[in-house]
């Protein structure tokens, strides 16, 4: 893949998160803040619905051989990662969206024949773009972020926990994972999958462990999180699948492979 | 208490904090990021320091009968709410301070013969200022918030409970929690309490309990909370002391009643 198409596609991507972000925070003026639990519920799936649309017709229209995977399933179907493939979650972190009108971000990873090239975050009111592009780094609002320190032990890490996987829960022993939780300078939980990836590749965060992500959740976080020298795989240590439902776990490499030891799949 | 006086010790903590949190920043510009942990810890300790010397310095100029309660310690002795009492934490969310470089505040609550009167938040790095005067309202960067939804119920709630109160701990029975965990419909964990407060003022949460405060945790955040109509107590829904540790509950009045009934201490 040339560095020029590569280029084009980053700038491209750019733009058009931004403007994503705009039509969102502009949704949110409307009568979000004063409407019912029902209507909420129907202006969120508008504004993703609108906001995946609007991602779909850009890419449709510049790039009519690309494929669209996107959280509301608006493109055609995707059943291969052959060619170019945009990931897209129009709204990640809904329930943050919808309750705390904060915290939630857009994320872009663009595929090509499977492989990561590009990944766009976007936390939307704090205005923070996150970036990364395969071979060429990480970046946080255009500056250059460090490797995530290599060094760094599980005793030091904060991590990315919600209560859900240290109560019991139908998927993970929780009696490890509380020990876990012992074990860590401490836990943190934001609710939005790509802001926490994008936590650890600036370092608020140290690792993520999660048990249920689709590819939009990810896309864009793994190859961010890959450029400072994070791992991320499904908790029991494979490759995460872009058509696929996913496990995660997400740290740097020393960190990455003790979190396994802890986390055990009922 | 004259109006007067009371809008000159709101003007007076603006600005005061505004500026402690100019200083702090500064301070992270410091070789900060490249040194060692042990390095780091000095550092924390310097920054919270020079933060409140600088509280101290500016009261007892302008204000030599008033009385500083900080975390630090480095005012004199208080051992009563009579008069005024600056309640200050520098850095309140100091592992954050450490390890995130976010997601830190400076809390100032004024508290005239044990009435909190006056209440700064102020998040450093995100330069979000949430203010509460006593009977005056709450405001976030100047606008003025919303009373919080007086009908919302625990199981619309997002509560801000770290994993540490639902995995087996000395202090509160963990089924009880594990069972409110599950009865809402989201937890999260930011990390410091004045920002868990200042959350609840505007609306990213519902709640907040933790079993481990002190006074200068708390003190802004309950003037502030109270003014969009939150209620604060101890666990065991007595009152807040400002001379002592306390445990929290805040929340709406509704949805905290209810949570009484799941904190159950050991």
């Amino acid at each position: 893949m040339s560095q020029e198409i590569i280029q084009q596609l980053r700038n491209d991507a750019k733009e058009w998160i931004l403007e994503a972000g705009e039509l969102i925070k502009e949704s949110m003026n409307q009568p979000f803040a004063v409407d019912t639990k029902k209507d909420r519920k129907d202006l969120v799936t508008e504004v993703d619905r609108r906001s995946e649309q609007f991602f779909i017709d850009k890419i449709s229209e510049k790039y009519p051989d690309h494929k669209v995977l996107g959280e509301e399933g608006m493109g055609e179907e995707v059943t291969s990662l052959d060619g170019t493939v945009w990931i897209i979650d129009p709204i990640d972190g809904t329930l943050n969206f919808v309750h705390q009108q904060r915290f939630f971000a857009i994320s872009i990873g663009i595929y090509i024949d499977g492989v990561g090239e590009v990944g766009f975050i976007y936390d939307v009111m704090a205005d923070d773009l996150y970036e990364g592009v395969r071979h060429q780094g990480a970046y946080k609002n255009g500056t250059q972020l460090d490797p995530i320190d290599p060094q760094k032990t599980l005793e030091e890490s904060m991590i990315g926990l919600n209560n859900t996987w240290v109560i019991p829960n139908r998927r993970l022993d929780e009696k490890k994972m509380q020990e876990l939780s012992r074990n860590v300078k401490g836990t943190r939980s934001y609710g939005s999958a790509s802001l926490e990836f994008a936590y650890i590749a600036d370092g608020t965060l140290d690792a993520y462990i999660t048990m249920r992500l689709s590819p939009w959740d990810i896309a864009a976080g793994m190859i961010i999180v890959s450029e400072v020298g994070g791992v991320t795989t499904r908790v029991d240590g494979s490759e995460i699948g872009m058509l696929s439902g996913n496990t995660v776990v997400c740290a740097n490499q020393a960190i990455h492979q003790e979190l396994l030891t802890y986390i055990i799949e009922k």
